[in-house]
């Protein structure tokens, strides 16, 4: 049986299976067909029960909690926090301040989600749905003491699936790019709590990536003047332009960089000591370790971290070895759960005997980079733990783990604070015990709001939250 | 071939068909088997198209129109337009003050699916969401000129699938019942333009009857001291009660019967004339029939009118027979493309080569009542026309149809007010240059709110909207 046939057969099993005819959204309907492309045996475990939970004690003891820890000063230790020593002795068991960091970078990288505008039917789809002044506070944002500085646009030459998101409008903002990210700046408290300048650049996922599956599997394209490849999917990304566009006469690379070069001249003209600290989910993942690996390359001896969260392999042994050479450091949040961090190059990597044919293709291998911090599903009795493949990937889910995570060998912590009920916001893996809706993060009335007449119409933007190139 | 088995032939067909592999609430599921097991072929038209429609132009211009046409006395015709005449020579062409009835009536019936809570992780699921002094302020009906005096609660004895809204709390408002509508009374100014004080009851429909196809068959159950048998299904919810319940220690029946005779004596007592209109869409148009027959039965020489819309068929030719000789005058509203209204009995009464068999039962067959006001899809600019059977069958597709109907050989009113937009409430109907999205209607975050601490959680209802066994 050749591998094509062998994919049609493994299909039909799964369509035949009642389990698989439920209600699909793009998401899942990948992560199903993934889960058999690559011949994975998600375990569905047992809950790990808490002996006769009462769950509306947990849940009213938890509403009445603050949703953090005081925060403590970091500045004395924050280069071993931002990975100097590779996170060696910091990651099992997790000391509060790098859980607490970690965190927040995770919510920069949430907030491209949140603020985005999904819908289709907005002339404004596929933009960031407030100006950057306004992002963290409409997201609650401001606790961490940052300011958005600039908001990143990325465009794609190749035809991606599903990763851009339209307007079905004719007369929209932009045609061929996304809000894809934006840059911060720690605010001088936060500067003093840990104990420097930080610039961070927080980059969206999308559920694309295990989409691309099939054209991963060969496309690895050069970066830079050695041997270093990286996937072409994600490249293309990162440093496609346009002068016909109005968001990528620059790439998102130009973009980034020229306002990270900024920052950092700035700072330093003013004698501080500054980081860049990269973050993002998924697809988000990706584009972070490209930006550090550029950034290493322009900007050396600033100290660059990645902290990414269930992010595909990016590149080759090459890649990976030039990073460290620059002293690029990346802590990968990886859910044991998750398929998205074995991609691409999984069947390379771990199905080698099954696909013989595809040896000679060894020195294309993808390969992570940097150090691991793993959780575990099953680690949290908040979730269910049946197989849900996209749930297995939300970033809310990612960060509760974090918040639950104190080492591999505890249990989740009994005082984790952060607010549970943010996993359901886009998928379904609360139990159900907590009476919390899934997919709840929604507009009322999907943004419609009646007029003077009592008509329901789409309320046209502020004008200080129309997405301009400039910003 | 037996029956069974040709439909479990049908159904096999059916679901091997990639098309039917999509995303599929119970409404569409259903619909789907259901057009299947009925053999029948709907017809998924071409657009009737505007020639050059500027839609920004419509869109624009519908914006800043009101929604209303000014009102106008009918005080001095309000028989006939009750159905006195059996609306003859009302129904074709419409007059605007007949279709304006109509369209309240038909809101009537819409505000108990806008105002039900359908939240499983509601403690209060089942019920309505707002008290009875607070509905129709809430819903933006207060320009109906019409008051709440009563909610009527239902339960039924018998396992019917999916009729019953339930919460997944132990501790529940009520485990057996559910909100199943409203008694109403026009106020001063509204009796004076309408020539007499009405009582309007209102029924809620769910989108079950048609899962009940199977049951449907032979489930006549008898009804009244005469030959009039009516479908079981409908009866049960109607009449039943158990003391160990809280909201229907008194059944349906017994609950809408007690308010409507206790308002006739009032406004009798008052020297007023008074009447009776029942309205209910799908399952609620069968109990607005089994509500008027029984009021017909107690309450005679009362003029008393049903206005439903996609109203299954509800009993035997005697049922109807008797209901005429009572003068009890019904208005079904039907959509030439639901198939809803052609249930049950449409294999018996419109297949009957097919099923020689069943001929023998013909006694039992199920009729249709009164006065047809046939609306089509196929008449509307604004509606998509592709096969959709859940939007086919939603009451607001209904009241959009009736509102832009003028006759069976008209074109679409277009000086219509009604919004449009509000056809996509529940469904996906619009055409997409409306730029409305489908199922719009929703909660922000379904309901959940941050609370002091941040936490997002289901607030608790306000106590003057915990529903109580006595409003």
């Amino acid at each position: 049986m050749n591998r094509p046939s062998m994919v049609r057969a493994h299909q039909q099993v799964l369509i035949d299976h009642p389990k698989h005819r439920k209600p699909s959204n793009p998401a899942s309907r990948l992560s199903r067909s993934l889960s058999n492309l690559l011949h994975l045996h998600i375990e569905t475990p047992q809950r790990s029960h808490l002996s006769c939970t009462n769950w509306d004690l947990v849940c009213q003891e938890k509403q009445s909690m603050p949703v953090m820890s005081p925060k403590e000063d970091i500045s004395y230790m924050w280069q071993q926090l931002h990975g100097s020593n590779d996170w060696h002795n910091l990651l099992d068991p997790l000391p509060p301040c790098l859980r607490r960091e970690i965190v927040k970078y995770g919510e920069f990288a949430q907030a491209t989600y949140d603020a985005f505008d999904f819908d289709p039917f907005s002339e404004y789809c596929g933009s960031c749905r407030y100006n950057l002044n306004k992002l963290f506070e409409q997201l609650g944002l401001t606790k961490h003491g940052y300011k958005v500085c600039k908001y990143i646009y990325a465009m794609s030459h190749v035809n991606l699936p599903g990763w851009l998101e339209r307007s079905h409008w004719v007369d929209t903002w932009s045609k061929d790019s996304n809000w894809m990210g934006y840059v911060a700046i720690s605010d001088d408290e936060e500067t003093r709590r840990i104990g420097r300048r930080d610039i961070a650049v927080a980059w969206r996922g999308t559920v694309a990536p295990s989409e691309w599956y099939e054209d991963f599997q060969r496309k690895l394209e050069p970066i830079g003047d050695g041997d270093a490849k990286v996937e072409h999917g994600f490249h293309t990304i990162y440093t496609s332009k346009s002068d016909s566009t109005r968001y990528n006469k620059s790439s998102a690379s130009e973009q980034v960089m020229k306002e990270v070069t900024r920052l950092v001249q700035l700072y330093r003209d003013n004698g501080e000591e500054v980081s860049l600290t990269i973050t993002g989910h998924s697809l988000g993942g990706a584009l972070a370790l490209l930006n550090a690996y550029e950034a290493g390359k322009s900007l050396p001896g600033l100290p660059i971290s990645v902290i990414s969260f269930g992010a595909p392999r990016v590149g080759n042994i090459a890649f990976r070895d030039e990073l460290q050479d620059m002293g690029i450091k990346t802590l990968r949040v990886v859910n044991k759960q998750d398929i998205v961090p074995r991609m691409p190059g999984i069947v390379f990597n771990e199905s080698l005997e099954r696909f013989d044919d595809f040896t000679g293709t060894l020195d294309w291998v993808y390969t992570h980079v940097g150090s691991e911090l793993k959780v575990d599903i099953q680690s949290s009795p908040y979730l269910k733990h049946g197989l849900n493949l996209a749930g297995f990937h939300c970033l809310e889910t990612y960060l509760h783990l974090v918040d639950g995570f104190h080492g591999s060998c505890s249990t989740f912590r009994s005082d984790a604070k952060r607010d549970v009920a943010l996993v359901n916001k886009a998928c379904d893996m609360l139990v159900d015990e907590l009476r919390i809706p899934h997919c709840w993060y929604q507009l009322a009335n999907k943004g419609l709001v009646p007029n003077a007449h009592g008509r329901w119409v789409k309320p046209t933007r502020k004008p200080e939250d129309i997405p301009s190139p400039c910003s």
